[in-house]
């Protein structure tokens, strides 16, 4: 039975996230109507993991099986981006094999996160950047990001309303970088819990702010309370940037 | 009467055009009101010139003038950002000569084209790109431009429905360049008849696909005739890039 992995780019502003809900259009649902379109069957897609309503994908990872495929694999990109709209496009059709599972087969995931510190945003960023008028010390959120790394409990960065009781994480990296007024950040980890990556980007952007001080992050991961970290950043900076497996 | 600039940015995707029309919102329309909003009169701008509808603008002018200005120039922008929706920037206010005028003072303007030469268009350019996966040439969209290039007769290269008579025009430069997939044609000229940039990008496209020859642009030229020149490229695409006074 072919296994088919997929990897998918997705402009998130005008979804309720990559998970299907009753009442809001999402993008696997979006991508398991085209793939029904062609495929004539109920497809159901299984993603690295879910992306929130309003974040992006640079790149996410789904697969799918299926009895009979019908088509040589290059064919099948063309097909769906045919029946997709512009704003999720299929980058790759790959025959994998057959133990591959995008969410469990998955080693570390990256984010990108993009922050446009200018004093006026520019109209085509602010679709997909966080604005940010204020001085930011760049330096002081580097700082503040090592405590970070390693495995942690990160509780204290965990949204509520998650049903995960085991709440540590490694992660394996985090990068800060200014290009003109454009500030990226990347966080690689093993796995992330509930808008985590949003809750450690407001608290660095406190940091660069000079609200909290570089050693506060130690203290709000010692903590596990999320009252302590800072505040949650918005979807629509964020980038799933990669999945390694 | 102190007489005001203002550098504006758009994403033109949601707008139809710069200039005022009943039953379409529009650029202009969208600062006029932010600027009654605080100067509590009926203020009319004057643009470098028409954008069309869904056109980008990087670096688009206007000028107006007032009695009263009431604050200092460099609060203005602050104040009519928090006025305007987020795709419309005002990049800067200042005060100019008396004798400035947006349209009139123009001695040239630059716009750029992009276009996205890939298989599968990016999810965060279409709307900011004409996407084309067929092989260009851009060597030969090359030839062809250098044709362009000097004070011609555009009238080829004019869209019906325009009152223009004088249809001579001096194109200065034509910069074609490649990053990645991303092909950026930028235009340079002492003024633009109607549409005349999108059917120039149309036609040089054309070129680069090898549907016409390098040197058929000479021959359009002289035809005078809109018929014999390409397509009219997307609005999309299309950005005015600068003003230069």
């Amino acid at each position: 039975m072919p296994n088919i992995k997929l990897t998918i780019a997705y402009d998130g502003t005008n979804y309720h996230g990559w998970q299907r809900q009753k009442g809001h259009i999402t993008i696997q649902e979006t991508i398991e109507r085209a793939l029904k379109k062609f495929f004539k069957l109920r497809i159901n897609l299984t993603a690295s993991g879910r992306t929130d309503a309003g974040v992006h994908a640079i790149s996410q990872v789904a697969n799918f099986k299926i009895k009979k495929l019908k088509i040589p694999i290059e064919k099948l990109t063309y097909v769906l981006n045919n029946a997709l709209p512009e704003d999720i496009r299929i980058l790759k059709s790959e025959l994998v094999n057959n133990t591959f599972d995008a969410r469990k087969s998955a080693k570390s995931k990256t984010y990108l996160y993009v922050i446009s510190n200018s004093s006026v945003q520019s109209p085509f960023s602010s679709r997909y950047s966080w604005h940010i008028p204020d001085k930011l010390n760049i330096h002081k959120m580097r700082s503040g990001g090592k405590y970070l790394i390693g495995k942690k409990d990160f509780r204290a960065f965990m949204s509520s309303g998650s049903a995960v009781n085991f709440t540590k994480r490694t992660i394996k990296k985090i990068t800060i970088s200014k290009h003109d007024s454009q500030i990226f950040i990347t966080i690689k980890s093993d796995g992330f819990l509930k808008q985590m990556v949003r809750n450690i980007i407001g608290t660095l952007v406190e940091v660069g702010m000079g609200k909290r001080q570089p050693t506060d992050i130690r203290r709000i991961l010692n903590s596990k309370d999320r009252k302590k970290a800072g505040i949650c950043a918005p979807a629509n900076g964020l980038f799933l940037l990669k999945v390694e497996y």
